[in-house]
């Protein structure tokens, strides 16, 4: 057994499909297929996208511990068929093709920098890039998207919403911050590079359509909000304890992100102390922050490695694709001799949908952590104990309890 | 069992001590009590870091899985007395002193902000913060320096240096890079301040000095780089395998860090792919990089998940200290009252002790995923797979075995 | 992460199939279909089994994590689709179907004494023990046989074998034991039974008809060998590492399993320890057990946690099958009223093919074992180390390096 | 993070001491030092010990996270100190003792039967064997006890009983069985032997001297009993959450063990299912088995790797100690040659104190299994899921509701 909300994951990019299975689901929870369908959706929009989404098109198939549309307690199993397998039946077999040529099996012989390619081939002693490329492709996040959903669900039953936007996409960037205010993914999934301010999101375009003309590719910056979050998440305990650890290996583990911040995060080590702390205050209105408030809210709703009930905030950073239709110099792996890498994919930027991914990796880690904090093998066991847990809380300061 | 190298600590800021137990260190590793003593005394060096370092003085005791200089395959266990324990004996009690008043049980009634405080009273139900903040003390990094001292060791007989540096405090900030150059740490451990470029070291004291005049504090950003790490460690395979998440997770698990990034990091997000991504070149010298090269180390020594061979370099924000002279807002727990927090210590600094952490921390990460892919119960075990991997890995190439 | 070679399942009994993801298993293993196929089948045969073994017949499907005939690093996963699901499409739909009546939702409201039924009702909160007894279900180990015959391909690789046979059904057994010579499944997968003693197979089959002829059903006991493990593998350093603790999970992980001896077992609780422990002495040919012999191998080829290199031994105590013709007392749900418990199923044996999920527990708990120690990305890293770890131990007595 | 109640123990049986540290433990445990005293006096009595427990005479002193006779939510840390190290500090110097000669240094060249010591040297690369047995050897124990302690306590808070009896001792045995009775521990811990039935303790007893005065050892059988554990801990949904998974690694683990069995066990193996499944009635009264009872508690508190709120019912097998008198032969690693294995320590059976260690390792699982289900970060949420957890069970079944 390992964490408590847990999901692993297996699949090729253009194999037979993507499987995932999440372990700690209570039960009682209701779930549908459109319930994953509708973030894997989400995930496949964004402009700048190339033709493979059309293929892509996700359709999760619940096939296992959900039945009569509630979770049942068994680990729910998740299918995400591939529509394009058909055309890659002899390049993906799994018996021995030795008949087929390198170009039918669509080997790929020269590493593409920024991929995993090169590393895999000498880390797993391989000599086709493909065996590498197809499990490092950016496609196994439907995976995570699938088990993010069921997550999501969880939260939804307890008030707790998750949602992203994009801040960054190449140079463009804006400051306006996804906490102020409510129902952020309404106003972000309106916008087809996910970014909630209308003027940054059309200059975002522009630079997508500028770096497509000259073959090249864009990152960029998403932060993800979570709401609702109740005080005392984590723990300031053991390391691996921490809220922020565990949200720090969940954002840099999607393929291609290269930061990740919590609250004022960088910029915070640019300011002095007095600038940054929030103050605390009473307010007994306020029952997810055990009844107190703070003037701001620089924490990302993080203290100690614990939630401290104000909006959790993370934002992280994605490197541009690495696969450009101007190409990149690699080495010619059967020749030794200097090559232009291949390109699999034509996408010029995926900021908008890697930010739905990243609200699947918070979602998940803040489903393991309720379930560590308050227990529950079923939805009403749960919300039991997360009610009563947050009125405790609101009862513990001395002056209250008299 | 947990991972391969795995720490585990306990202990109170003002308590017994500090105790760390380091499970999975392969038998015959040469490691003496000065191998231990010499990275906690790199942790309470630095400008700016006030009266309670002298106390704290920290000099561990190896007390088990150590026989005559060497390990013996046994848990290894580290205990750091805390000298200033004397002073607490009736508030750091462990068994019941009903006839002690709050003052001399030292009890805080007042939560910190930007501490664990107030969110760790609610979670655990406490009402004295002092419960909370013995343990939430970055004292509790003593025990980990001490873990990554036995990780640091480990790595050198393999040829891998971990070193650190810091390139921002507060508002001052150097671009020198520490991959830049080898043997880091002398170069850094020569100024209090941990910055290799004496101008900004000179900026960083004085910046520091203001901070003290006005009772402020200062955060700032330190990189660590590990150097001779070979090509093929972490996964690209599976979420939790990435060693990037892994890093992500024991940066962000440091006491007030904010943000973590790997090579260029948030800088990555702006630029565009063409300059971003490493083209890759044959370089038959170059074991360790699996006998390729990269024109450049943008990634920072990962890709999808796995190192590159390249140096691997990582920067972490650290906020400013949480414990101001100028107090901060917040409510006396007994009344409900606004009130000024109380402040435990007087530090205005501590990026360059908390770099030695992040030192710490990179190295247990390295040595837990050497021994994941190379296994080895004893050191002589482990060179020789650790050697044979390298040059199985530098023959992969089809044109090499040609 | 979790463990070296992880597997995780999903599925019901009677939903669309079994899913298993297996972690950690190096790149370039061969595995076709068939290997899979091949303990599928074992599985499913033996006397004294039901008809619902004819419908189950289970071909497991690779799906992911082999691409031409070998494993490239990525999870393999292998799906069990299950035949008869076809007429349960009402009874275990994912969706709701609040049109469909308790009968064709096939509720079961009488929980059946031995099975989980009652016990998971309460815990999870449900009020039809279908959800609970659809995961309960035994069929489950049809997963965990398919990742078995992935770590059996494995440990075949380093010339591991790991066997099976039935010692007691019911009140008949026989002293014969697995040990004694080669290749035991050849000998046991010949009877109907998995029995190599002829005439005691014989007296088997007769208590099997018996109790099928009075309504009842036979637990048994049966023996897992594991021929060709190497010395060394597990640890004494810390309980969790211990072998035979991790043993003693994976088989009493299995359903119906009540008891698990190792080597010995209860019987050496009897004896004085002059007639239990192994004596020592010298054989330069036995490679695999460091060059030592022992002049018996009452400890199963485990001393301290460790493989001793002798034939591994573990005998598991299977209680009879709870789903009897002749039912049992328990209480009508919906009334509160005594009444007696569904039948679901109608074997009188099952305890030839728990022996073979018991092979497929300890060939996946070997396999973890053998990466833990030696490490490995690929088969051909794995070997390598493999063959210089038991070089290095031949050598290590003083007198042989001498 | 691991588990929920997770304890990790160092220290070598000579050397400064036992160190384990206890992580998940709840805040506002009340904890005093007598409590684990009171174990580890417990652990050391017995029938048939030599004169080392004498000088062992264990004394845990709690050093971290417990503060004013309570805990706070840290981990837990308990120091064992070895009254006899003083004897031991050049053969177990931490430091290197390059004049020191093998007698000085203790060395043990003879690798003794049934000892870890053989099979540690060869894995671990070592060439003297104390390298191993100093952790191997059973004193490792104590810190286990220490651990359990603590989960007593909590087990305690929650009116869950943890004892054991001793039921065999080499060919003497008897068949009362500790589930027929409360307060089993007073009744044990009355005889030396920790046998309830006083006949069969006197025949233990001779059992012991005859062994004694031959040079020989004795193994046996004890039994551990949980009385008021909930249904409901564990899980049927995944293989690795049985709780018969889990107890059976937890026993196994314990030095020495060589089977375990629940409920019947092997018994079952033997009977018809008509004689081994326990029939459900209705029991409005029996609050922790959610109001139900069984005719019997064949299965020993366990179905579907769930507890049914009988009581836990758990056996396990120890073979003879394995440092006799009567020494067994080996071979000297100096020279090869045969000779007679040294002796270590001389108790002639410890069986007793090993069922010490059992009730420890059982609490520890239901410590975990009890956090897992219910959660709580202080002992007043943990009361409070808890209660309503089982009131809740109490009223699932659909006649309840109506």
């Amino acid at each position: 057994m390992q964490g408590h909300f847990h999901f692993t994951t297996a699949g090729e990019s253009h194999g037979e499909g993507m499987y995932v299975i999440v372990e700690g689901v209570p039960a009682g929870l209701a779930l549908a297929p459109h319930d994953v369908a509708l973030d894997l959706a989400r995930r496949q929009l964004g402009y700048g996208r190339g033709g493979r989404m059309q293929i892509e098109r996700d359709a999760g198939r619940i096939v296992a511990g959900v039945r009569l549309g509630e979770t049942i307690g068994s680990p729910v199993a998740i299918v995400i068929p591939n529509r394009d397998h058909a055309n890659w039946q002899i390049a993906m077999s799994v018996e021995a093709r030795p008949d087929a040529g390198d170009e039918e099996l669509r080997r790929v012989l020269l590493p593409r920098p920024g991929h995993a390619d090169l590393v895999g081939l000498l880390k797993y002693g391989r000599s086709d890039a493909r065996d590498i490329l197809e499990r490092a492709s950016a496609r196994e996040t439907s995976a995570r998207v699938a088990a993010g959903a069921v997550a999501r669900r969880l939260l939804g039953e307890l008030g707790i919403e998750v949602g992203s936007h994009v801040v960054r996409i190449g140079p463009v960037h804006t400051d306006k911050r996804g906490e102020d205010g409510t129902d952020l993914n309404r106003r972000s999934d309106a916008s087809d590079v996910r970014c909630i301010d209308h003027e940054t999101a059309e200059r975002m375009r522009s630079a997508i359509a500028e770096a497509a003309a000259k073959g090249d590719t864009l990152g960029g910056v998403f932060e993800v909000v979570a709401r609702g979050v109740p005080v005392g998440l984590g723990s300031h305990v053991s390391w691996d304890r921490r809220l922020d650890a565990r949200i720090g290996a969940a954002m840099l583990s999607i393929q291609a992100m290269k930061g990740v911040e919590i609250g004022l995060g960088f910029e915070a080590a640019g300011l002095p102390g007095s600038r940054v702390h929030d103050e605390i205050s009473v307010d007994p209105t306020s029952l997810r922050t055990g009844g107190f408030q703070r003037s701001r809210n620089n924490a990302g709703g993080l203290e100690g490695g614990m939630t401290t009930g104000e909006p959790l905030v993370v934002r992280v950073a994605m490197k541009p694709l690495s696969s450009l239709t101007r190409p990149l110099g690699s080495v010619d792996l059967t020749t030794g001799d200097a090559a232009e890498a291949v390109r699999e994919r034509s996408d010029v930027c995926a900021v908008p949908a890697a930010a739905v991914v990243g609200e699947a990796m918070l979602a998940i880690v803040l489903a393991d952590a309720v379930l560590e904090k308050y227990g529950g093998d079923s939805m009403t066991e749960l919300k039991s104990n997360f009610e009563a847990g947050i009125e405790r809380m609101n009862a513990v300061a001395p002056f209250r309890s008299s």
